[in-house]
């Protein structure tokens, strides 16, 4: 293969000066929220052992950047934040300060086998609340999250919430044995409905059941969840509670028109364990951004600890926030040697009232007419009439 | 070896939440800065190809972070910025709208051998001015970074000047051959005196010369060039007119005092073939940052323009700028589920105001007086008395 001057590997993209600026915003903004929430900002390498955080982090291995370090060990490029993050609450600094509330703005790393438009590097910005195991906490990040959509203007968001160990006690209830609810997990992760319904007729279960299952995934407020829950089963029961509190956070919120709670909602990152959520923005299929509990990570580090948090995803994001492709040039001011001093000063001036100023030296330019048409204002320092 | 599971690999760091502030808050400053002065914001792909941007990046090819994508191509992570941005320039979005002002914040890698502290990725705020072969272009970016410089309160700036191609004339000059200039050249770029006085012993130099050629690395300004330049070659002759001109651009910019002229002075960058520059802060003998012009590297992407730019590294600056320590922490409000309502209102009011404010669930906490203590002010509304 012969590689041009001008390509990119795979999945590898440039972001042109408006997509840049763009972005630059909606990281200012989605990190001042999370500031403002307590959150404090932190940034991890991007290259990490895969013994470490290559085998946590829930991404698949094929998926996964592998490198080879002077040592000989194999390196991967972060697949994701939750597990880095983990590492550093875990640390001697932070593991005595718990509750530890996290935030971050940071590029991932999925590898792509073919051509098919999804990027193999992209950016998130979200948060990890490390060390509280209530139900508060889950209400505090997807408030955050929320709030954070809210002023990064995203149209029409939406929030689908699951839980993923009441899902699970649900299943064994029907009398579901482990790899038949892998089975069930995988087809409702994939999101196909075909399969989850062919499966449920596969499944030995008793005939007055089978419609009710089958209507799993068309679940959307709590009151429908209580046909799957058996009240008798004291976890069951107690998971309902605290879905109902929480409910009325979020109600209490404004967010009571954006949420649909689909009990057959579950995640592909296979560390969350209880409560998981998914938001959506208007005209897109893909999520914006998920989260969820995952109790069990923090294990991994050696911390008994409960821990939850989300992620959204930049490029998402950017698709759904409503465009606004104003052309952001500013002055340009053109210069000969002798009119230096007086278009620097220019400059000068203009800049401390916030301007946006280019200088320019005429004769280094090629092609004036052109140039200058990029600017929404032109002053002309070169012995040319203002245009 | 046995990896733990909190190691990282060789020369890769946390940046914990004060170093994480701080670093936004000079990526904020730096490109606000870059693009009053009309330069757009730009993003280029962490992966590179290594038979394009690997090998013309003037890194040392050891110092390059390689891995094979699925398609067996060999890919680098992006050791500079400078390449990748020639890359964009020269694409046919941009190379109609030359000049092109680009500016950047962005992590390199360079790998690194043993444990010496040095990092293997780290970040850099630097522009590129692309299709401009004037001095002024490289007056502009001069003063840019020290506007930069300025901002961030690095105390003490200095600036190196040099210049590659009017050292090179002069080398010949003194009879020189390519071999003898390359030792030269490398004995220079390693700031290593003793070495290069050795050489200069060792050339074969009319003796009547060997004293003045010595003092090369004594030089402080443009009045010193004088005794090694040859005023009757014409082209060491406009290069130093034009030295003077830049000198005069530069004295107008109250930079005067922060500027050494040194004819030795070049960069181990081997694509910069004019002006060159590198900047000092106070109490450390590396450079905060450095550039010049490299007009041969746009060749590379078939473009026959002239470019200069600089890079600063943030990790650098941070040590430069005065340290400023202080707790970020906010207010703690914590409640229990009686007063989670009031708890929630007392929060939105105090941000509103612009205070950073962490909401928490009080039986959620392990060790409440540690916790407590992490913040500015704490109002408790679980029912203890207000600390």
């Amino acid at each position: 293969m012969t590689i041009e001057m001008f390509e990119k590997p795979l999945g590898m993209r440039d972001d042109f000066p408006f997509i840049a600026k763009k972005k630059a915003e909606l990281r200012t903004k989605g990190t001042e929220i999370m500031q403002q929430a307590g959150y404090d900002l932190l940034q991890t390498p991007t290259l990490e052992y895969y013994e470490t955080i290559g085998k946590i982090s829930a991404i698949p291995d094929k998926a996964l950047f592998k490198l080879l370090d002077s040592q000989g060990e194999t390196l991967v490029l972060r697949p994701d934040m939750t597990s880095p993050i983990a590492r550093v609450a875990a640390s001697k600094l932070l593991k005595e300060k718990m509750p530890v509330r996290l935030g971050y703005y940071s590029n991932v790393f999925r590898a792509q086998k073919r051509e098919g438009g999804r990027p193999a590097e992209f950016e998130q910005m979200g948060v990890e609340l490390i060390g509280d195991n209530s139900l508060y906490a889950d209400a505090e990040v997807i408030i955050l999250a929320s709030a954070i959509l809210k002023e990064l203007e995203v149209e029409s968001g939406r929030i689908v919430i699951g839980h993923t160990q009441l899902l699970q006690s649900i299943l064994k209830e029907f009398g579901l044995d482990e790899r038949q609810i892998e089975k069930v997990r995988e087809a409702l992760v994939s999101k196909n409905s075909v399969r989850f319904e062919q499966l449920v007729g596969e499944l030995a279960i008793a005939s007055e059941k089978v419609e009710v299952f089958k209507a799993l995934n068309r679940s959307k407020t709590l009151e429908d969840w209580k046909q799957w829950i058996n009240f008798t089963n004291p976890e069951q029961n107690a998971l309902y509670e605290e879905m109902l509190k929480l409910e009325k956070i979020i109600d209490r919120n404004g967010l009571s028109d954006s949420v649909t709670y689909d009990l057959s909602f579950i995640s592909h990152m296979t560390y969350y364990t209880g409560l998981v959520f998914e938001f959506y923005g208007a005209g897109s299929g893909f999520p914006l951004g998920n989260g969820g509990r995952y109790d069990g990570l923090m294990n991994q580090f050696g911390l008994q600890v409960g821990a939850t948090g989300f992620g959204l995803r930049v490029d998402r994001l950017l698709e759904a926030i409503s465009p606004n492709q104003e052309n952001s040039a500013g002055t340009l001011i053109l210069f000969v040697e002798e009119t230096e001093q007086e278009a620097h000063e220019e400059a000068q001036k203009l800049r401390a009232q916030g301007e946006h100023v280019t200088l320019q030296y005429a004769p280094a330019v090629q092609a004036i007419d052109e140039f200058t048409g990029l600017f929404k204002e032109v002053r002309r320092l070169d012995g040319a009439l203002n245009g």
